[in-house]
């Protein structure tokens, strides 16, 4: 008799009191009552409560009474409206629960190796990683790279809307400018070939030809340890621009894409900060800058720790000065710039009033760096000049020199990682949460060990 | 005494007729005309024409005698409407010409090593891709990437109105599902990986968490093969979503993205299409969609070229069948579907009225393929039955069989790779020059014969 109905999502059921609607999802929690059997239906969207009465359907009461968590079902169903008391404030659809018509099952699922229905996972990050397939299916996990998303969405908007154009940056690459054991060789048709560390010196050729420009690439690190801050593989977001007149145009672009990030985030992801139970950031309107060795002055006078002189800032150094400036600010961001020159890469541009410090900049958020950058040197022989102060061999960098040869304006840029800002802002213990398939030095996918 | 005015783009000089602006670009072409100097400057918006005076600054004119093309400079002038028989069509600052006032040379250019001037660049592809850094500045080079852009923006712009969730497919992979030797190996500390042929499996592990997703990621194919239509590696663009009543739904959803992407590509890129000279194909209401054997029945009876029985279209087969569907129905793209399973991927859905076939499809325009992709096996009896029959490793997708032990509905996906489509709409001869940073048996940046 019936027509076949179209789908609708959890989400839209509100919209349908008192009509049929099928929907379509995996059961998330089935709770059997005896008389009635409640089970939660997941789809992209949100959660609904389903609800199976013998007296109603006896067809969806015997499908329902063998389900079990992660089956993909179709339901068809009556939209009622909760009981006052019964409001689930939670969901987007806990005003309306489904009374089951007709349930029929799409793919069945084994036993499940552990809970799924609770609000939290609460595994160890090994079985959490093990079992990646099946934890991603938490709504928990869910929020992580929702959050991580609208990161990456955001930074492309953002540089759209400024005029920047993108670019895909290679990750093959032909050599390793700056020496680096920490790289990935890959046999590449008999030739040594490598894994991309960073866009660097592409995005600088691009920019050379486009002005302003962007990407979001693949970046590669074999660095050989294991913390909770660093990955193999990550996802870093780049961004260069030209004919700048100072390196604070850089700084500016940087806070000004960083707020722009935070403002999407707080206004899509109400929902998965709340799971997170944390706040984001606090942005004043101007993010305070200060010299490394103002901060390290700063450092001296107010927590007594002298670091004056030291060639970049430590952890704690890091922690310390976020501390001092949220408290005399407010703001939980800090640019740190000026950095010693001949400690930083080559490309760095030194401060013509003080060439032995540089015009690099980080930026630190609640002890943490959340991007780096700087104006660069675009001057072709100053660029030579550094290229052999830095000892480094300039046919391995022919094609961005090349680049410079032909008239490159005042220019600087930045970078993040998309995992890095995401475990910040969703304060997560292990940058390896924050990664749906986590590369580190004793994994790839599974862990190496267990790997004849 | 002047104030520092703000920096105008070209295309925005005409809103400001009679008035003192403030430009930065390129010197594209400088023609000396002994009393007056006239120059192009190109920044990131376009071209305009600046006229050097030494009646209205001898310094400017002083400035201006010694600049070359490719230099960066600050113009500061005068914007004049340009007298009626002198207006430049072809420039959206046709209108207008800049009077200079003052002229700064912001980064000074060697002697080009060949013409950037003209409309076409007129290289060979090793000398357009060993310059990279400089023919990238070329404007019809530089059309290349903008409509590259546009197709690879439309693609996600499509997938997030549509509710597909974006995710990060990792590059480096633990094993090679199906054997092939046409896989990259990375010495990852000490163990064995690869890098990705496919984000394939990954996308099926997500979509069984989010239901509906896509990626832009790199691929890597080690075919040792120097062909017009193949690069090592790959902008992969990838789509898969759960809850299909069928395989057309999964080709309905490829066609309205290239329909998306099309109309995108038509409204954002006219200048672009006229400088390549080329029309976008034409898409009907309804892309027709025949199956393999039909196609090759058409063939016969058409062409009379008997490939009935045959496992694929060859090349020959795909430009026929393109040309038969053209003059029948009007439409540059057919649809293609129906090839025998086992020669075919293992996670191919079979169609269950005739096994031997599967409900795989590709999708053709004007004698080539454009995109591939269908329903998948999602029972996990029947996914590990295919896995014992295509004799694979179980171990070695064991994260990915996971994924289908609980739970997935029927789903499917496709796929296809920017530089392609770029190819395919500029009508391109090589692929190479739809990748800025072609990589290739013989290539990367630089000819591998060339290093050491």
């Amino acid at each position: 008799m019936a027509q076949k109905l179209t789908r609708v999502l959890s989400s839209e059921a509100k919209d349908f009191i008192d009509k049929e609607i099928m929907l379509r999802g995996w059961v998330k929690i089935r709770r059997d009552h005896g008389k009635l059997i409640f089970f939660d239906l997941r789809d992209r969207n949100g959660i609904v409560q389903v609800i199976v009465n013998p007296k109603v359907s006896e067809d969806s009461y015997k499908v329902a009474q063998d389900i079990r968590a992660e089956y993909a079902v179709e339901v068809v169903g009556r939209v009622n409206k909760r009981p006052e008391g019964t409001v689930n404030k939670d969901l987007a659809s806990g005003t309306v629960e489904i009374e089951a018509i007709k349930i029929k099952v799409l793919a069945e699922a084994e036993t499940l190796p552990f809970d799924m229905g609770a609000d939290d996972l609460n595994l160890e990050l090994p079985t959490l990683l093990d079992h990646r397939s099946l934890t991603l299916r938490h709504p928990k996990i869910q929020a992580i790279f929702k959050v991580q998303a609208v990161i990456i969405d955001a930074f492309r908007e953002f540089f759209k809307q400024e005029g920047f154009f993108e670019f895909q940056a290679p990750s093959v690459v032909p050599a390793v400018a700056e020496g680096g054991a920490e790289v990935f060789a890959v046999d590449y048709f008999g030739h040594k070939a490598y894994l991309s560390q960073s866009p660097q010196l592409y995005k600088q050729i691009v920019m050379s030809a486009f002005e302003r420009v962007f990407s979001v690439n693949k970046i590669f690190r074999a660095e050989p340890s294991v913390t909770t801050r660093h990955l193999a593989e990550v996802v870093s977001l780049d961004a260069e621009m030209a004919f700048i007149d100072s390196w604070t145009d850089v700084k500016d672009m940087a806070e000004q894409v960083v707020r722009f990030i935070l403002q999407r985030v707080e206004k899509e992801c109400t929902n998965e900060l709340r799971l997170f139970k944390v706040g984001l950031p606090q942005m004043i309107d101007k993010t305070p800058n200060l010299s490394l060795r103002e901060a390290q002055e700063k450092i001296y006078k107010i927590k007594g720790r002298d670091v004056r002189g030291q060639k970049d800032l430590n952890p704690e150094d890091e922690r310390e000065i976020c501390e001092i400036i949220k408290r005399e600010t407010g703001s939980d961001f800090v640019f740190i710039y000026g950095y010693p020159t001949r400690h930083k890469p080559f490309y760095v541009y030194p401060n013509p009033d003080e060439p032995e410090y540089n015009e690099g900049m980080d930026l630190l958020c609640r002890g943490l760096e959340w991007l780096s950058g700087g104006r660069r040197v675009n001057d072709y022989q100053q660029l030579k000049q550094h290229v052999k102060l830095w000892k480094m061999d300039p046919k391995k960098i022919s094609m961005f020199l090349e680049a410079f040869r032909y008239g490159v304006p005042p220019e600087g840029g930045f970078a993040f990682g998309a995992e890095r800002i995401t475990m910040q802002i969703l304060q997560l213990s292990n940058i390896r949460e924050a990664s749906m398939f986590p590369r580190d030095m004793e994994r790839v996918d599974e862990r190496l060990s267990t790997q004849k």
